[in-house]
């Protein structure tokens, strides 16, 4: 196997924007192409995750962003797996780098939802899930993470507090992030006081329907070392699902694609949760980081929410998570939020993170879900040199 | 490289039905998995396509299809390239049985349109399209079809007889295969009568709008040994892109992405044109069969309508084109055409075409485009024993 790497990664700026779709998704690519330092000809494949490009009656996005790049001869694919969907892509690349077929393959990640309404982009969230079981019967996916809250509340006997200093963390987070949707520090009192949205979520629970892109550039590692001094390697790259519905669930305390993926995911590495230095986990929902810190193995199960309160996984702590203000902040453009995540690794990585560097970057986790769980992708960078 | 082997292809009936997009795509799917005699245990990775699903208000399909073979675990993912989305996903296949990664690939394709109408669907399949730029014009796909039908017609200066021809001879070669949308012989009469869709274009130069689904099992060599007797190796795999908008290209009489895939699929099988014993086309229009035997080099230029007139690409032809019917008359529930592609050579390899056997079965090639050919794929298949 040929050992991937990132050479380079990219988003735009998340939030309400003017930009068109495919306006954003040729932005990050073209800034990832730059940061890369090469020529747009030498990508080989493209592959686009954008969900809902059906909202500007866009499918097939794929010719359009390697027109704009001059490469309309290269190959290119859409890849949809809900709000997994750029992690998705990102496995593809990794494959198809990893298997020899390609030395340079573009991914990008792109949504534009602020045209349409809050309560039509929660309908239309809502078709990730399995629509005629789920969203018919009202449970959008607001319902569906306030069904898991309220199950490990009880389960561990944890109240509200714990959602709260994982909004409060995030929130704080994207302070330092000039790219985040929301820069804005709430205080516990503003958290217990948003309005209910999903009894016990509150709005502050709950990540903002942003729009946004994020590109990266996936590469050999003979392609890599000609053309950048940081090398930053994808030491594992795996998916794996849960039921559609969350009903067929035995336990709603876990999600079983992520525990198994990120078992993989370590295998692959060979390393544990230990050796990590930060991490980017999918924070749709407070309760989404607790179960994914648990599910991942950084904290034993019931044990999620600690780190916020009591400092682990803030910026400063052991493990820090959502440096970047995670879903929850820096805002979640659907099929641009897997490779944010991997733009985030990147900035830190290459010691771009103004305001927020970290000092120990050697080991990246990055944690994504498509719906509740349907699809969950996990990768594992190494900073090499 | 590991050779990736087809285990088993199966297609539901196409045409107006009464199930949903997700129970086609599980028919499917089962079906393959009854013809290839396995567990379905044994799928370690599904690939589906469902580019309208959102018509359906369901999106992230995989994980639907993978609960409904009982394991929800395996990881999914839904790949897009308008009507080429299942050869886009086979591709993705081949990938990952060839690199190594997994040993047996599900691969599904499915569409359900027949609840909106014929006005509806013609709008959501310009998505496909380079939409600001073409749709919003008014040219839908049988405008653009017929731009290039014009093209072509000035060029070679040929009569819609080459067009005529075709249709004639994909209805016919539909009345032997149970499973096509429309089994319906028509006189060139009624061809020269049907209306004007688009001119040149007329209603019998169209395929239907189809509602279906199919299914494939993608498996490494040595698996395939150990499950079946007929082998069918994958000997290419090629995918190559247009420019997004018709408006971009310098020549409207061939499609450049087909000529780089095809030219790459003979140099990775290591053959000529010459060996290859029967072909399934994308005829989503007459004109698009005709440009496609060209770009694929079993015609030279401007001679692509010789076949079906003259005989060549008749049933027992030397080189019989769309004996299924092809899009023209099979069906074209775009999700669901690549695989349906491979259905029938499926069908045909294992001596199973009733009524439409072919006696030369050894290579197999399918081309199939996505828009006006941003995206195209072109497989190679061999029955090795």
């Amino acid at each position: 196997m040929i050992r991937p790497f990132i050479l380079s990664a990219s988003m735009t700026k998340f939030g309400k924007l003017q930009e068109s779709g495919r306006n954003l998704a040729v932005s990050a690519a073209k800034e990832a192409i730059e940061k890369a330092g090469i020529s747009a000809k030498e990508i080989q494949l493209t592959i686009v995750s954008n969900a809902f490009g059906f909202l500007e009656n866009q499918i097939h996005i794929g010719p359009i962003v390697n027109t704009s790049l001059g490469i309309p001869e290269v190959p290119s694919l859409t890849v949809e797996s809900a709000c997994s969907s750029s992690s998705g892509a990102l496995r593809e690349a990794f494959v198809n780098v990893a298997g020899g077929f390609y030395d340079v393959v573009l991914v990008v990640g792109v949504e534009k939802l602020s045209h349409v309404s809050t309560m039509e982009s929660t309908t239309y969230f809502s078709m990730g899930s399995d629509y005629p079981y789920e969203a018919i019967a009202g449970a959008t996916f607001p319902g569906l993470y306030a069904t898991i809250a309220t199950a490990y509340m009880n389960e561990y006997k944890k109240s509200d507090e714990i959602l709260g200093a994982v909004a409060l963390k995030n929130h704080h987070n994207a302070l330092s992030n000039p790219k985040a949707h929301i820069r804005k520090e709430i205080s516990y009192e503003d958290y217990k006081n948003s309005k209910v949205i999903a009894y016990p979520l509150k709005l502050y629970d709950a990540c903002p329907f942003s729009d946004g892109a994020s590109a990266a550039l996936v590469v050999s590692e003979e392609y890599a070392k000609k053309h950048t001094d940081v090398l930053i390697s994808i030491e594992a790259s795996t998916r794996a699902g849960s039921t559609a519905a969350l009903q067929d669930r035995s336990d709603l305390t876990t999600i079983p694609g992520a525990r198994i993926a990120a078992k993989k995911a370590f295998e692959d590495a060979g390393i544990t949760p230990k050796k990590i230095s930060f991490s980017e986990v999918h924070d749709c929902f407070t309760i989404a980081e607790i179960v994914a810190l648990e599910d991942i193995g950084f904290f034993p199960k019931g044990e999620g929410g600690k780190g916020a309160i009591e400092g682990d996984t803030q910026r400063d702590g052991k493990i820090p998570i959502n440096v970047s203000g995670g879903l929850k902040a820096k805002g979640h453009p659907v099929s641009a939020t897997g490779l944010a995540q991997v733009a985030e690794v990147y900035e830190q990585m290459t010691q771009n993170a103004n305001g927020r560097q970290l000092s120990n970057t050697e080991y990246a986790l990055t944690h994504n879900v498509g719906a509740t769980g349907g699809s969950v992708s996990i990768h594992i960078f190494r900073r090499v040199r």
